[in-house]
Protein backbone atom coordinates (compact mmCIF):
# COMPACT_ATOMS: atom_id res chain seq x y z
CA UNK A 1 0.00 0.00 0.00
CA UNK A 2 1.33 3.59 -0.76
CA UNK A 3 1.40 6.16 1.73
CA UNK A 4 1.43 9.76 0.24
CA UNK A 5 3.58 10.92 2.75
CA UNK A 6 6.25 7.92 1.54
CA UNK A 7 6.32 11.16 -1.82
CA UNK A 8 8.05 13.11 0.99
CA UNK A 9 9.87 11.06 3.45
CA UNK A 10 11.75 8.73 1.69
CA UNK A 11 13.61 11.74 -0.57
CA UNK A 12 14.39 13.31 2.74
CA UNK A 13 15.40 10.09 4.42
CA UNK A 14 17.62 9.63 1.56
CA UNK A 15 19.03 13.16 1.98
CA UNK A 16 19.62 12.73 5.28
CA UNK A 17 21.53 9.70 4.74
CA UNK A 18 23.46 11.02 1.78
CA UNK A 19 24.23 14.09 4.29
CA UNK A 20 25.55 11.51 7.10
CA UNK A 21 27.75 9.37 4.59
CA UNK A 22 29.85 12.54 3.26
CA UNK A 23 30.75 13.57 6.95
CA UNK A 24 31.24 9.81 7.98
CA UNK A 25 33.48 9.85 5.00
CA UNK A 26 35.36 12.32 6.36
CA UNK A 27 35.65 10.68 10.22
CA UNK A 28 36.29 7.43 8.44
CA UNK A 29 39.70 9.47 6.37
CA UNK A 30 40.75 10.94 9.33
CA UNK A 31 40.62 8.08 11.68
CA UNK A 32 42.64 5.64 9.59
CA UNK A 33 45.59 8.70 8.46
CA UNK A 34 45.62 8.34 12.65
CA UNK A 35 46.25 4.40 12.83
CA UNK A 36 42.28 3.96 14.85
CA UNK A 37 40.35 1.41 14.59
CA UNK A 38 36.77 1.87 14.83
CA UNK A 39 33.69 -0.48 16.08
CA UNK A 40 29.98 0.75 15.93
CA UNK A 41 28.83 -1.23 19.14
CA UNK A 42 25.09 -1.67 18.16
CA UNK A 43 22.68 -3.41 20.33
CA UNK A 44 19.04 -3.01 22.33
CA UNK A 45 18.90 -1.19 25.41
CA UNK A 46 19.88 -3.39 28.64
CA UNK A 47 21.81 -6.42 25.65
CA UNK A 48 24.95 -5.19 28.29
CA UNK A 49 26.60 -2.87 25.70
CA UNK A 50 28.36 -0.91 28.54
CA UNK A 51 29.34 -4.21 31.32
CA UNK A 52 31.02 -5.39 27.87
CA UNK A 53 32.80 -1.99 27.18
CA UNK A 54 33.96 -1.61 30.83
CA UNK A 55 35.46 -5.21 30.72
CA UNK A 56 37.01 -5.00 27.73
CA UNK A 57 38.66 -1.59 28.65
CA UNK A 58 39.65 -3.26 31.87
CA UNK A 59 41.22 -6.31 30.18
CA UNK A 60 42.58 -4.33 27.16
CA UNK A 61 44.68 -1.88 29.58
CA UNK A 62 48.17 -1.90 28.51
CA UNK A 63 47.46 -3.57 25.78
CA UNK A 64 45.49 -1.43 23.39
CA UNK A 65 45.16 2.74 23.83
CA UNK A 66 41.01 3.20 23.73
CA UNK A 67 39.22 6.21 23.38
CA UNK A 68 34.91 5.44 23.66
CA UNK A 69 32.24 7.74 22.42
CA UNK A 70 28.93 7.05 24.45
CA UNK A 71 25.52 7.43 23.15
CA UNK A 72 21.89 7.80 24.85
CA UNK A 73 19.01 10.08 24.95
CA UNK A 74 19.87 11.43 28.31
CA UNK A 75 22.10 11.29 31.43
CA UNK A 76 25.68 10.64 31.56
CA UNK A 77 25.43 7.20 33.57
CA UNK A 78 27.41 4.95 30.69
CA UNK A 79 30.10 7.80 30.20
CA UNK A 80 30.78 7.82 34.14
CA UNK A 81 30.72 4.14 34.33
CA UNK A 82 33.25 4.17 31.47
CA UNK A 83 35.36 6.68 32.57
CA UNK A 84 36.63 4.10 35.40
CA UNK A 85 38.38 2.63 33.23
CA UNK A 86 39.50 4.95 29.93
CA UNK A 87 40.67 8.39 30.29
CA UNK A 88 39.39 9.64 27.01
CA UNK A 89 35.44 9.01 26.84
CA UNK A 90 32.73 11.28 25.54
CA UNK A 91 29.31 10.74 26.35
CA UNK A 92 27.05 12.22 23.76
CA UNK A 93 23.58 12.84 24.35
CA UNK A 94 20.90 13.07 21.68
CA UNK A 95 18.38 13.91 23.57
CA UNK A 96 15.23 11.83 21.72
CA UNK A 97 17.31 11.00 18.73
CA UNK A 98 17.01 7.10 18.52
CA UNK A 99 20.89 6.79 17.22
CA UNK A 100 24.44 7.96 16.59
CA UNK A 101 25.35 10.22 13.42
CA UNK A 102 28.28 10.80 11.53
CA UNK A 103 28.40 14.43 12.48
CA UNK A 104 27.69 13.92 16.24
CA UNK A 105 31.30 11.22 16.25
CA UNK A 106 32.81 14.18 14.33
CA UNK A 107 32.08 16.69 17.12
CA UNK A 108 32.94 14.21 19.45
CA UNK A 109 36.29 13.50 18.26
CA UNK A 110 37.42 17.04 18.21
CA UNK A 111 36.93 17.25 22.04
CA UNK A 112 38.79 14.00 22.39
CA UNK A 113 42.84 14.17 22.54
CA UNK A 114 43.18 11.05 19.98
CA UNK A 115 47.12 10.93 20.40
CA UNK A 116 48.49 7.72 21.05
CA UNK A 117 44.92 6.08 20.64
CA UNK A 118 44.52 2.96 18.41
CA UNK A 119 40.93 1.77 19.19
CA UNK A 120 37.49 3.57 19.20
CA UNK A 121 34.95 1.94 20.52
CA UNK A 122 31.20 3.99 19.85
CA UNK A 123 28.71 2.41 22.18
CA UNK A 124 25.28 3.00 19.90
CA UNK A 125 22.02 3.98 21.35
CA UNK A 126 20.07 1.39 22.52
CA UNK A 127 18.18 -0.05 19.49
CA UNK A 128 18.50 -2.35 17.45
CA UNK A 129 17.25 -0.45 14.23
CA UNK A 130 17.79 2.96 13.96
CA UNK A 131 21.53 2.94 14.72
CA UNK A 132 22.43 0.51 11.70
CA UNK A 133 21.75 2.57 8.51
CA UNK A 134 24.02 5.62 9.51
CA UNK A 135 27.66 4.92 8.87
CA UNK A 136 29.54 6.64 11.41
CA UNK A 137 33.07 6.08 9.52
CA UNK A 138 33.59 2.75 11.65
CA UNK A 139 35.41 0.08 10.21
CA UNK A 140 33.26 -2.38 12.17
CA UNK A 141 29.64 -2.87 12.85
CA UNK A 142 29.17 -5.20 16.07
CA UNK A 143 25.90 -6.09 16.79
CA UNK A 144 25.29 -7.33 20.54
CA UNK A 145 22.34 -9.68 21.47
CA UNK A 146 21.64 -11.08 24.86
CA UNK A 147 20.47 -14.57 25.92
CA UNK A 148 17.96 -12.92 27.75
CA UNK A 149 16.42 -11.37 25.02
CA UNK A 150 15.17 -14.19 23.38
CA UNK A 151 16.14 -16.54 20.70
CA UNK A 152 14.37 -14.79 17.82
CA UNK A 153 16.09 -11.66 17.83
CA UNK A 154 18.63 -12.16 14.73
CA UNK A 155 15.92 -13.65 12.88
CA UNK A 156 13.49 -9.99 13.47
CA UNK A 157 16.45 -7.39 13.21
CA UNK A 158 17.61 -8.87 9.92
CA UNK A 159 19.07 -5.23 8.88
CA UNK A 160 21.48 -5.38 11.67
CA UNK A 161 22.68 -9.20 11.16
CA UNK A 162 22.96 -8.50 7.46
CA UNK A 163 25.64 -5.07 8.24
CA UNK A 164 27.56 -7.35 11.65
CA UNK A 165 31.02 -7.92 11.16
CA UNK A 166 30.85 -9.95 13.95
CA UNK A 167 27.99 -11.07 16.28
CA UNK A 168 28.30 -11.14 20.26
CA UNK A 169 25.78 -13.07 22.06
CA UNK A 170 25.95 -11.84 25.54
CA UNK A 171 25.09 -12.82 28.68
CA UNK A 172 25.70 -16.80 28.39
CA UNK A 173 26.47 -16.63 32.12
CA UNK A 174 21.96 -16.66 32.85
CA UNK A 175 22.14 -20.30 29.92
CA UNK A 176 20.66 -21.98 33.14
CA UNK A 177 17.88 -19.88 34.27
CA UNK A 178 16.84 -19.14 30.43
CA UNK A 179 15.08 -21.14 27.33
CA UNK A 180 17.73 -20.02 24.35
CA UNK A 181 18.08 -22.33 21.57
CA UNK A 182 21.16 -21.00 20.52
CA UNK A 183 21.61 -23.63 17.76
CA UNK A 184 18.05 -22.03 16.41
CA UNK A 185 19.77 -18.45 16.72
CA UNK A 186 23.11 -19.33 15.03
CA UNK A 187 21.13 -20.98 12.24
CA UNK A 188 19.25 -17.56 11.78
CA UNK A 189 22.38 -15.42 11.70
CA UNK A 190 23.57 -17.76 8.80
CA UNK A 191 20.69 -17.31 6.96
CA UNK A 192 20.82 -13.64 6.59
CA UNK A 193 24.98 -13.54 7.12
CA UNK A 194 26.82 -16.86 6.09
CA UNK A 195 30.22 -15.77 7.08
CA UNK A 196 30.13 -13.43 10.05
CA UNK A 197 31.78 -14.99 13.23
CA UNK A 198 29.42 -15.43 15.99
CA UNK A 199 30.97 -15.03 19.94
CA UNK A 200 29.40 -16.10 22.86
CA UNK A 201 30.48 -13.75 25.47
CA UNK A 202 29.66 -12.81 29.56
CA UNK A 203 30.99 -9.45 30.83
CA UNK A 204 29.92 -10.61 33.96
CA UNK A 205 32.52 -13.80 34.51
CA UNK A 206 34.73 -12.84 31.47
CA UNK A 207 33.75 -15.95 29.76
CA UNK A 208 35.04 -15.78 26.16
CA UNK A 209 36.23 -12.02 26.44
CA UNK A 210 39.61 -13.44 24.83
CA UNK A 211 38.15 -14.87 21.52
CA UNK A 212 36.13 -10.86 21.24
CA UNK A 213 39.71 -9.32 22.00
CA UNK A 214 41.48 -11.70 19.78
CA UNK A 215 39.28 -10.53 17.24
CA UNK A 216 39.61 -6.48 17.93
CA UNK A 217 43.29 -7.72 17.55
CA UNK A 218 43.02 -9.74 14.43
CA UNK A 219 43.87 -8.04 10.84
CA UNK A 220 40.65 -7.14 8.90
CA UNK A 221 40.31 -6.79 5.68
CA UNK B 1 25.15 23.08 18.08
CA UNK B 2 22.83 23.64 15.71
CA UNK B 3 22.91 21.46 12.23
CA UNK B 4 21.50 22.93 9.00
CA UNK B 5 20.16 19.64 8.31
CA UNK B 6 17.69 19.91 11.17
CA UNK B 7 15.90 22.97 9.00
CA UNK B 8 14.87 20.73 6.57
CA UNK B 9 14.23 17.35 8.94
CA UNK B 10 12.33 19.33 11.70
CA UNK B 11 9.72 21.00 10.34
CA UNK B 12 9.21 17.22 8.26
CA UNK B 13 9.30 15.50 11.21
CA UNK B 14 6.22 18.18 12.51
CA UNK B 15 4.16 17.33 9.16
CA UNK B 16 4.54 13.43 9.72
CA UNK B 17 3.68 13.47 12.83
CA UNK B 18 0.41 16.00 12.35
CA UNK B 19 -0.55 13.48 9.60
CA UNK B 20 -0.36 10.37 11.75
CA UNK B 21 -2.27 12.67 14.79
CA UNK B 22 -4.96 13.30 12.61
CA UNK B 23 -5.35 9.80 11.54
CA UNK B 24 -5.23 8.47 15.15
CA UNK B 25 -7.95 10.84 16.20
CA UNK B 26 -9.80 8.77 13.42
CA UNK B 27 -9.03 5.51 14.94
CA UNK B 28 -9.34 6.23 18.27
CA UNK B 29 -12.92 7.68 17.57
CA UNK B 30 -14.00 4.21 15.94
CA UNK B 31 -12.84 2.50 18.54
CA UNK B 32 -14.44 4.59 21.34
CA UNK B 33 -17.70 4.09 19.03
CA UNK B 34 -17.57 -0.03 19.38
CA UNK B 35 -16.51 0.21 23.55
CA UNK B 36 -12.81 -1.02 22.59
CA UNK B 37 -10.62 -0.28 24.91
CA UNK B 38 -6.64 -0.21 23.33
CA UNK B 39 -3.43 -0.52 24.62
CA UNK B 40 -0.24 -0.15 22.94
CA UNK B 41 2.39 -1.67 24.67
CA UNK B 42 5.95 -0.15 23.86
CA UNK B 43 8.97 -1.85 25.37
CA UNK B 44 12.86 -2.74 24.28
CA UNK B 45 14.01 -5.76 21.98
CA UNK B 46 13.39 -8.65 24.31
CA UNK B 47 11.85 -6.97 27.37
CA UNK B 48 9.16 -9.46 26.68
CA UNK B 49 6.29 -8.13 25.00
CA UNK B 50 5.01 -11.11 23.01
CA UNK B 51 5.36 -13.82 26.20
CA UNK B 52 3.22 -11.19 28.72
CA UNK B 53 0.45 -10.79 25.95
CA UNK B 54 0.85 -14.41 25.55
CA UNK B 55 0.17 -15.19 29.52
CA UNK B 56 -2.34 -12.25 29.17
CA UNK B 57 -4.32 -13.92 26.46
CA UNK B 58 -4.59 -17.09 28.25
CA UNK B 59 -5.92 -15.80 31.60
CA UNK B 60 -8.76 -13.21 29.56
CA UNK B 61 -10.07 -15.93 27.66
CA UNK B 62 -13.90 -16.19 28.43
CA UNK B 63 -13.39 -12.55 30.45
CA UNK B 64 -12.86 -10.36 27.81
CA UNK B 65 -13.15 -10.67 24.32
CA UNK B 66 -9.33 -9.25 22.63
CA UNK B 67 -8.05 -8.56 19.55
CA UNK B 68 -4.23 -7.79 18.98
CA UNK B 69 -2.46 -6.29 16.17
CA UNK B 70 1.72 -6.55 16.61
CA UNK B 71 4.70 -4.97 14.91
CA UNK B 72 7.65 -6.74 13.34
CA UNK B 73 10.30 -5.55 11.10
CA UNK B 74 9.77 -8.99 9.60
CA UNK B 75 9.01 -12.28 10.19
CA UNK B 76 5.62 -13.48 11.36
CA UNK B 77 6.33 -15.19 14.83
CA UNK B 78 4.67 -13.07 17.23
CA UNK B 79 1.70 -13.12 15.47
CA UNK B 80 1.49 -16.79 15.19
CA UNK B 81 2.57 -17.28 18.67
CA UNK B 82 -0.21 -15.08 19.89
CA UNK B 83 -2.58 -16.63 17.00
CA UNK B 84 -3.00 -20.01 19.83
CA UNK B 85 -4.58 -17.69 22.18
CA UNK B 86 -6.46 -15.26 20.03
CA UNK B 87 -8.72 -15.48 16.96
CA UNK B 88 -8.04 -11.92 15.95
CA UNK B 89 -4.26 -11.14 15.23
CA UNK B 90 -2.76 -9.11 12.90
CA UNK B 91 0.94 -8.98 12.14
CA UNK B 92 1.94 -6.00 11.04
CA UNK B 93 5.51 -5.86 8.40
CA UNK B 94 6.83 -2.55 9.19
CA UNK B 95 10.11 -3.55 6.66
CA UNK B 96 13.09 -1.11 8.38
CA UNK B 97 10.28 1.33 10.41
CA UNK B 98 11.15 1.22 13.66
CA UNK B 99 7.42 2.06 14.96
CA UNK B 100 3.76 1.54 14.59
CA UNK B 101 2.24 4.81 12.89
CA UNK B 102 -1.45 5.23 13.14
CA UNK B 103 -2.06 4.51 8.82
CA UNK B 104 -0.97 0.79 9.68
CA UNK B 105 -3.36 0.57 12.64
CA UNK B 106 -6.16 1.95 10.61
CA UNK B 107 -5.35 -0.49 7.80
CA UNK B 108 -5.12 -3.50 10.10
CA UNK B 109 -8.31 -2.60 11.81
CA UNK B 110 -10.06 -2.32 8.53
CA UNK B 111 -9.05 -6.66 8.25
CA UNK B 112 -10.08 -7.68 11.28
CA UNK B 113 -13.49 -8.49 12.51
CA UNK B 114 -14.32 -6.24 15.88
CA UNK B 115 -17.50 -7.41 16.37
CA UNK B 116 -17.70 -7.87 19.76
CA UNK B 117 -14.33 -7.04 20.72
CA UNK B 118 -13.69 -4.85 23.63
CA UNK B 119 -10.19 -4.70 24.14
CA UNK B 120 -7.31 -4.19 21.61
CA UNK B 121 -3.28 -4.72 22.35
CA UNK B 122 -1.04 -3.60 20.05
CA UNK B 123 2.51 -4.89 20.77
CA UNK B 124 4.99 -2.17 19.33
CA UNK B 125 7.90 -3.09 17.74
CA UNK B 126 10.65 -3.41 20.03
CA UNK B 127 12.09 -0.29 20.38
CA UNK B 128 11.94 2.34 23.89
CA UNK B 129 12.49 5.51 21.66
CA UNK B 130 10.72 5.82 18.40
CA UNK B 131 7.41 4.30 19.12
CA UNK B 132 7.01 7.00 21.94
CA UNK B 133 5.97 9.80 19.96
CA UNK B 134 3.53 8.29 17.76
CA UNK B 135 -0.27 8.46 18.46
CA UNK B 136 -2.09 5.19 17.57
CA UNK B 137 -5.70 6.04 19.11
CA UNK B 138 -4.64 4.19 21.89
CA UNK B 139 -6.50 5.47 25.56
CA UNK B 140 -3.09 4.14 27.24
CA UNK B 141 0.42 3.49 26.79
CA UNK B 142 1.86 0.49 28.83
CA UNK B 143 5.82 0.99 29.02
CA UNK B 144 7.35 -2.50 29.20
CA UNK B 145 11.06 -2.83 31.14
CA UNK B 146 12.64 -5.70 32.21
CA UNK B 147 14.72 -6.68 35.14
CA UNK B 148 17.32 -8.22 32.64
CA UNK B 149 17.91 -4.54 30.88
CA UNK B 150 19.34 -3.19 34.08
CA UNK B 151 18.18 -1.04 36.62
CA UNK B 152 19.07 2.54 34.82
CA UNK B 153 16.51 1.97 31.73
CA UNK B 154 13.91 4.34 33.68
CA UNK B 155 16.32 7.23 33.62
CA UNK B 156 17.70 6.98 30.40
CA UNK B 157 14.32 6.43 28.64
CA UNK B 158 12.22 9.32 30.19
CA UNK B 159 10.10 9.98 26.89
CA UNK B 160 8.68 6.76 27.34
CA UNK B 161 8.47 6.79 31.40
CA UNK B 162 6.70 10.37 30.82
CA UNK B 163 3.90 9.25 28.56
CA UNK B 164 3.08 6.17 29.86
CA UNK B 165 -0.03 5.27 31.86
CA UNK B 166 1.48 2.11 33.33
CA UNK B 167 4.81 0.51 33.79
CA UNK B 168 5.57 -3.12 34.17
CA UNK B 169 8.48 -4.76 34.88
CA UNK B 170 8.98 -7.79 33.48
CA UNK B 171 10.80 -11.18 34.46
CA UNK B 172 10.64 -10.53 37.95
CA UNK B 173 11.24 -14.13 38.28
CA UNK B 174 15.02 -13.78 37.27
CA UNK B 175 15.54 -11.35 39.90
CA UNK B 176 17.83 -14.09 41.94
CA UNK B 177 20.18 -13.97 39.14
CA UNK B 178 20.60 -10.59 38.84
CA UNK B 179 21.69 -7.28 40.20
CA UNK B 180 18.69 -5.03 39.67
CA UNK B 181 18.12 -2.16 42.50
CA UNK B 182 14.23 -1.77 41.74
CA UNK B 183 14.40 0.52 44.53
CA UNK B 184 16.50 2.57 42.60
CA UNK B 185 14.40 1.97 39.09
CA UNK B 186 11.29 3.18 41.06
CA UNK B 187 12.93 6.14 42.44
CA UNK B 188 13.79 6.91 38.70
CA UNK B 189 10.13 6.28 37.42
CA UNK B 190 8.60 8.77 39.90
CA UNK B 191 10.85 11.37 39.59
CA UNK B 192 9.99 11.75 35.64
CA UNK B 193 6.26 10.97 36.33
CA UNK B 194 4.74 10.60 40.01
CA UNK B 195 1.58 9.06 39.63
CA UNK B 196 1.74 6.13 37.09
CA UNK B 197 2.00 2.73 38.67
CA UNK B 198 4.40 0.40 38.78
CA UNK B 199 3.16 -3.28 38.74
CA UNK B 200 5.94 -5.93 38.85
CA UNK B 201 5.35 -9.03 36.94
CA UNK B 202 6.65 -12.42 35.18
CA UNK B 203 4.88 -14.19 32.18
CA UNK B 204 6.70 -17.26 33.40
CA UNK B 205 5.59 -17.68 36.64
CA UNK B 206 2.70 -15.82 36.46
CA UNK B 207 3.47 -13.45 39.31
CA UNK B 208 1.69 -10.35 39.25
CA UNK B 209 -0.56 -10.44 36.38
CA UNK B 210 -3.77 -10.51 38.45
CA UNK B 211 -2.50 -6.70 39.21
CA UNK B 212 -2.14 -6.46 35.54
CA UNK B 213 -5.64 -7.61 34.70
CA UNK B 214 -6.88 -6.12 37.15
CA UNK B 215 -5.46 -2.60 36.00
CA UNK B 216 -6.84 -3.40 32.57
CA UNK B 217 -10.11 -3.79 33.97
CA UNK B 218 -10.60 -0.77 36.34
CA UNK B 219 -11.85 2.02 34.52
CA UNK B 220 -9.55 5.12 33.52
CA UNK B 221 -9.95 8.08 33.51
Amino acid sequence: MTDPRDAVRIPLVGRVLEANDTIAAVVRDELQARGIFAVDLIGAPGSGKTALLEATLRTLAGRRRPAVLVGDLTTRRDGDRLARWCDRVVQISTGEGCHLEAGQVRDALSGLDLDGVDLLFIENVGNLICPVGFDLGQNVKVGLFSLTEGDDKAAKHPYLVTAADLILLNKIDLAPYLTFDRAGFEADVRLLNPTVPILGVSSTTGEGLDGWLDWLDAPKV
